[in-house]
């Protein structure tokens, strides 16, 4: 499975780095969903003058998550939803079930999704491939408010 | 499922980068299960005077991986290690069978869950949430000597 | 499940962080399968004098991923690929299927295994395990050429 390979790549650049800026951002969810959070991001390292480095997010839950996904098409969503409630199900005999049905599900899709995203930064901009969004998300069915750590390091 | 939000965000905060600080970390597991390695690493940021940056675990194994999780409720690591084998059971028609019945939902376990983890450092402290711990996940029925790289990147 | 630990860590080293270094790897893949791209991310940190700091890959796509995987036993990839396909099926009624059948379990396999990868590199090598390598895993059925961006920050 392990296939033959044609790669190229560019000459590496280099800058020095010279600061590590930090925000925290808190999001209202409206219960099981994505929120999108791209352009939030943006202002962010615009903001702190971002030119060159590595941009983290990290979310301080353990029900709610991250994830990098396409930005096009509202279905893709629907379906990742129900892909993930396939995989982490309510009902299907979970021990710990005090804090209701959908609460040990949403434990589980976190841990199968992502708690931190990091992505570098050039010239100024997340380097985001063209149907890639930064979504938080909510995987318990009430409304939470979400914490969430934006970290840039490198070159200001 | 792209829902609308409510975002607000504080006024960032920015120091100068200046030490790359590094430890290499020996778990000794009791065989599958969590092992809470929130305290350890609390520990090395204390040792290496971090104050602001990013910390990165790196666990050096294809059979064990790391999470963020749930801290409180023993219950729920349990329906975790659950939910996993769910998704990654044994006797299930794998290929690759020659290191025994665990060995290969070992690795999936570890392709659906994290080899590395970043966690940003806010005033000498883990950004963690209330509930979050750092675990290391143990997949294989048989103690095991894991190996984990922590990192800081930051201010000293 | 949260067991007794034996803990042992080394005594930290430190170093003045110093570059980001960024580069962009095009590879084209040969349809649904991994390809190993370790050597290529060691000759990125050797051409930039890459000593003590973090590596990322971070690939610019929804529909291929990374992961870090068993290096010696290709039947390992193998069962890794039916592992996904069992998650995320063709033609179980997802709503989005104008790309094809392989699109939306493409999506869903992204989503569970990574976008991004970080690495810690020590004396200007990669802090991986004897059995770990870096792969892409190209989840649709067709050849793509796909981008990835390397980045290392730390000491040079």
């Amino acid at each position: 499975m392990s296939v033959p390979k044609s790669v190229s790549r560019s000459v590496p650049s280099a800058v020095s780095v010279a600061a590590v800026a930090t925000s925290r951002m808190s999001i209202q969810t409206q219960g099981t969903g994505f929120t999108d959070l791209t352009a939030d991001v943006a202002e962010f390292l615009n903001e702190v003058g971002a030119k060159e480095g590595a941009l983290m997010l990290f979310i301080r839950h353990t029900s709610a998550s991250l994830t990098i996904q396409e930005n096009a098409v509202p279905s893709v969503l629907v379906d990742l939803t129900t892909a993930l409630s396939k995989v982490a199900p309510e009902n299907a005999g979970w021990i710990h079930d005090t804090e209701g049905p959908d609460d040990m599900p949403a434990h589980i899709k976190t841990m199968l999704t992502a708690t931190s995203l990091q992505i570098p930064v050039l010239n100024g901009k997340l380097a985001l491939g063209t149907w890639q969004a930064i979504y938080l998300i909510e995987h318990r069915r009430v409304p939470h408010r979400r914490e969430i750590v934006l970290q840039f390091i490198g070159a200001t």
